[in-house]
């Protein structure tokens, strides 16, 4: 197993351990964590598929709540752990491995104000980009997570009016957006992200609110990379 | 009655008959008739709630197919067949005084390519912006074409994967999007119109298909002042 130590955020010193043969943490785990509305009163927040634990990490530099974070696959939840010990987090970051289909179940209805996710982006059904390895397999397609679970278990867990943000491929945005409303979720703030100015955009960052009133706001476009293919100035300031 | 003659598009010497009293064509539509698809297969067209019929006359530069335009006002009617005579477009565009949630009973169905379509904006339970005067509120409200008709009447008389475009507030994205799978039309491409760089983007275009497979496109965004308040390049293209 190769590992990486990678320097996520260089101006918080923040670290995090990555696994080449994994699927790793990428610009849209950083993305949603700084898009995701984060204000005094959220207390609790739950991180769906936390992978090697970007978003709980980094969430730890806007705010002080408590951060549960699950994950399913073993070898990502032993990264994530390593990456919480190192930057000294435990304090901060609740980690579980396990099922969140399964998990949630066991748990009280209305306990979070806020969940995170940065699920599977393609659907089982894509045979074409079935992954052989099982690792890769689980983090990019639907296997274990898909759009209705992600929604059906936010309804249950989020407190009235808590917010959902997932980060997803801009083609998935009907599917996002019917699901949503099938839980009562209702999508209340969009960021699109294009690669560069003058392609269509790519991925997609929303958030919604349980039992939230009918309103959605589409925010400034995000751009990734300027003409020469170097990272925006916007990007650069997240990765620092 | 006041009336003005406005240059709609002065390369192709377009001319529309407005009233200062009634509801006006507005950047809106022009970007809705440059937004839409057409291709060489499209010989039905239909405009539904043409008000003086910027649409229609549009259309005309980029198509020779048939194009029918509907509306419900008297006034805005007249106003439609003096602009489209003055344009020398009788041949062209099939004018029609009614109302679609009747007229379309009678249609066949699977007629039209495509639909198109620039709506009320405004809820008719948005009492606080009900206007007075019964044109405008026609115009502007949900009162007589609501987003539930737009596509019922679209299920019906769109040709298997024929197109409807609409342009809309971009608060309603979420309502269109839901009421466009009810009737088994799939959203497939959305433009942003963003008043200029930096703002929240206030306007939609977004085109579905009927019967369409999933997969919505987001255009790049499109601005439509300058940071001075002057017009775009790309909108004061359209505007010649």
């Amino acid at each position: 197993m190769t590992k990486q130590i990678h320097n996520l955020l260089n101006y918080k010193d923040l670290k995090i351990v990555q696994d080449t043969e994994l699927f790793n943490f990428s610009l849209d785990s950083v993305l949603l964590a700084n898009f995701v509305t984060i204000n005094t009163k959220v207390k609790n927040i739950l991180d769906i598929g936390t992978g090697n634990a970007p978003i709980p990490i980094l969430l730890t530099t806007r705010t002080n709540s408590k951060i549960t974070a699950i994950e399913i696959q073993k070898q990502s939840y032993d990264l994530a752990k390593e990456s919480i010990e190192m930057n000294k987090l435990s304090e901060k970051i609740d980690l579980i491995l396990g099922d969140i289909n399964d998990y949630y179940k066991n748990l009280e209805s209305d306990v979070y104000d806020v969940i995170t996710c940065n699920p599977p982006f393609f659907k089982t059904s894509d045979n074409s980009r079935l992954n052989n390895e099982v690792g890769k397999t689980i983090a990019r397609h639907e296997k274990t997570l898909d759009l209705d679970s992600i929604f059906k278990v936010s309804k249950k867990l989020l407190k009235n009016n808590g917010r959902i943000a997932i980060v997803h491929r801009v083609d998935r945005l009907v599917d996002i957006i019917c699901t949503m409303r099938k839980y009562n979720i209702e999508p209340k703030k969009i960021r699109l992200v294009y690669p560069k100015v003058g392609k269509e955009a790519n991925i997609l960052l929303i958030e919604g609110t349980k039992n939230g009133q009918t309103g959605l706001k589409f925010m400034p476009p995000l751009y990734a990379h300027n003409e020469d293919g170097s990272y925006t100035e916007e990007v650069k300031k997240y990765f620092g």
